[in-house]
């Protein structure tokens, strides 16, 4: 009896031997990962390692997003692109700035912390979360409802009425015609990644009025191209303006169609057996590459993704396609919206508050009023066609490519070019939570 | 009856006219892809763009493995090797020296084709591809078997053996003592991603040979660093060796057995819900956490990532975490075969051919006797423990990282050097083949 007490002690004290070893190495690992989590921050680490931090970041930042998503009941895109700006180097600039300032009892670091040493890799990242998104809402849309009539009236209007506003107000601001003309071709390109991220996460991608905004978005952006040709070719006055229209014209509808005609032989191969490793690369191949040429000939790089996943929408495998791709979503896509945030120059913002607000307000009411009035015209109800004139409204990459071609040729001052990026982006983050709240409104109306 | 033949004929004119015109747009997109590829190679494009052309052709290069796989009935992992190889600058400034030797009748590009700008990228996108690789490998393997006996021995004899063996044949041939501990210390870390890849492919990481040498590599690469950490110092003599020593150890030891301990906790929570978008980021973000403080304390990051994967084998969703992250494996593990093919320096290789070739024969044979003969008196099989002396064999990224030091430190000569690496890599390419031979002679054997 007393032995069998005495070996359970024993085994109790072993036990706890292990207990406290288990702690004690727990701390010091948690330790260890604080003390490198906080050299990634202040600390100069080999900058080749530091890469998998800036990733481990991002996807700690959209992990959070879901959680603040659950507590503030707001949109995901919205959270990631608000923590963009927070990490963005114009925010942190600021608050280092303020903290100074306020003569703390201890010290922080003399610099605002970098997170980030990579952005090209960021940059990319978020270019492919943007193909990721398009290729996948392409792969839910009908080829067949592309190029509708209410499509095209919608693009068209979108385009010429935001561009002539544009132009006029720039005009009436005392621009010159090329810088007018630039302004005006500024604002007409529909940036529709973030109207997708929204209208996905709130499972409203069938609906009529989605269908009218994707499709008018895609060929905005064709349209809006051809616009950027013939301004910079006026502008440039070297060089047949109407010779060069023509050939963009002519290239952008190659692309397109010629995707579609020659996409049915592909989904032809593709169907032939089932889907393994050799299809599913193939397939992504087919995005990257359609994304590729679209940056090519300057269309931009989400309608190739887009085009493609119009493509293989036909294809009978479509639902593997969907699961085994999903990874490649949940990583890039979060890490599109944190960049658009994380590419908000803060500074400009508060320097050029009053025109930035303007354009903004300009760039929201045109496209509002346009697109607005052409899904009325087509039949749309009214708060559908609400819907589709907000959802028109983000300008994004295309706007800020047109500035930076405008910045580039010396059309536009550096600060007007701050000015058209800060209304491209301010669009893309006014349009989500105007977005959730009217078509939240508008299912309380039809329930009611 | 006369309207309706003539609407008939009149329908068939219509939809011969859509046929060709269908067939001229198919024609014309397809020679824009060729021109855009055509320029890709050749051309100089808008380098920013181009990053996705150099995607998608490895993610082509990927889906031709695949075919040559099927036809030849190699491993893929050798192809994907081999096409690295062939698409690298070392082997196209040959094969063009070649061809503008033979003065051919038409005209070809004076300088060979560049088709990697974006070198850090690709480099990012194949340690990606390592990482997500020994994740999953990870998953499959249990806690509880990584430490054991067997597993030590092995590691253990693969060391020393190996570095006796290297110092020795670099103090015979006329080596300095920190040259030759340099030599040494290059032949003891395996690389087990090569090995790894080909016991997947054929389905074999359950067996017991396999476990012990996943096991007895991630100790390697421990025990490697230990004896690198000594090397350094005892070469600059500068610095308490001990001291240093000391600390290399306890660190690692920190973290590997603090990341087992604290998993617990982190599975816990994992497994608490179903596994949804957040639990998917968060158990990703611990795989690429782990790597990068892996590589932070100088371990490297599939060691991380590794570890990351046997504490996740203990989640109940590890099915699900398995499915969900299926793209990440398709897109980048390929990335990085290939590009262990494209370090390959065939010049260097031709150049050094006679010490290249007797430093990897010393590799080889060290870790087949070592570790093969433990594995020997670990009751193991004949068979079986020729198979885990040469799945040891692949030196890869450690022995690189080794010589890359030696030649900052000045020890190593860059002629040195070459050797050393093309020793790595060479290893990690006749380690397939000759596995897959002995594998299937085995189950010959055993089928008999």
């Amino acid at each position: 009896m007393r032995r069998i007490t005495e070996r359970l002690k024993n085994k109790n004290v072993t036990e706890h031997v292990y207990k406290i070893g288990a702690l004690v190495i727990g701390f010091l690992f948690l330790l260890l990962i604080f003390a490198t989590i906080r050299a990634s921050f202040f600390g100069n680490l080999d900058p080749e390692k530091h890469i998998y931090f800036e990733i481990v970041f991002l996807l700690l930042l959209a992990v959070l997003a879901e959680v603040a998503v659950f507590y503030f009941r707001q949109q995901t895109v919205v959270v990631l692109m608000i923590f963009g700006i927070l990490i963005g180097p114009g925010f942190l600039n600021i608050t280092w700035d303020f903290l100074h300032s306020l003569n703390l009892p201890f010290q922080i670091s003399a610099e605002a912390p970098v997170f980030f040493y990579h952005e090209e890799v960021i940059h990319l990242f978020a270019q492919l979360g943007a193909i990721v998104l398009l290729f996948k809402v392409g792969l839910h849309s009908k080829i067949e409802k592309l190029f509708s009539k209410e499509n095209l009236l919608t693009a068209l209007a979108g385009i010429v009425f935001p561009f002539v506003a544009g132009y006029f107000y720039a005009v009436l601001s005392g621009g010159s015609f090329g810088y007018s003309m630039f302004v005006g071709a500024a604002l007409t390109a529909t940036s529709v990644g973030v109207t997708v991220g929204i209208l996905k996460e709130m499972k409203l991608l069938q609906k009529k009025f989605s269908e009218i905004i994707i499709g008018a978005a895609v060929i905005d952006d064709i349209l809006a191209l051809l616009l950027l040709s013939a301004v910079t070719n006026i502008v440039d006055i070297q060089g047949n303006a109407v010779a060069s229209l023509i050939r963009v014209s002519v290239i952008s509808t190659i692309f397109l169609l010629g995707a579609i005609v020659t996409g049915k032989y592909f989904i032809g191969y593709i169907d032939r057996k089932e889907m393994g490793t050799k299809r599913l690369l193939l397939s992504l191949s087919f995005m990257l590459l359609l994304a590729y040429v679209a940056e090519v000939i300057n269309l931009s790089a989400i309608v190739g993704a887009f085009l493609a996943g119009i493509i293989l929408n036909k294809s009978k495998n479509l639902a593997i396609l969907e699961e085994k791709t999903f990874a490649l979503e949940l990583v890039f896509t979060p890490i599109f919206f944190i960049s658009l945030g994380l590419l908000v120059d803060v500074k400009a913002v508060v320097a050029f508050f009053i025109p930035i607000l303007i354009l903004t307000a300009l760039a929201l009411l045109t496209k509002l009023i346009a697109c607005g009035g052409m899904a009325l015209l087509s039949k749309l109800s009214p708060n559908e066609s609400l819907l589709v004139g907000i959802g028109m409204a983000p300008r994004g990459e295309v706007a800020l490519i047109i500035a930076s071609i405008g910045l580039a040729n010396g059309v536009l001052p550096a600060a007007e070019y701050s000015v058209i990026s800060a209304m491209a982006l301010l669009t893309s983050f006014i349009v989500p939570p105007l977005l959730a709240y009217f078509i939240k409104r508008s299912t309380n109306l039809s329930d009611a």
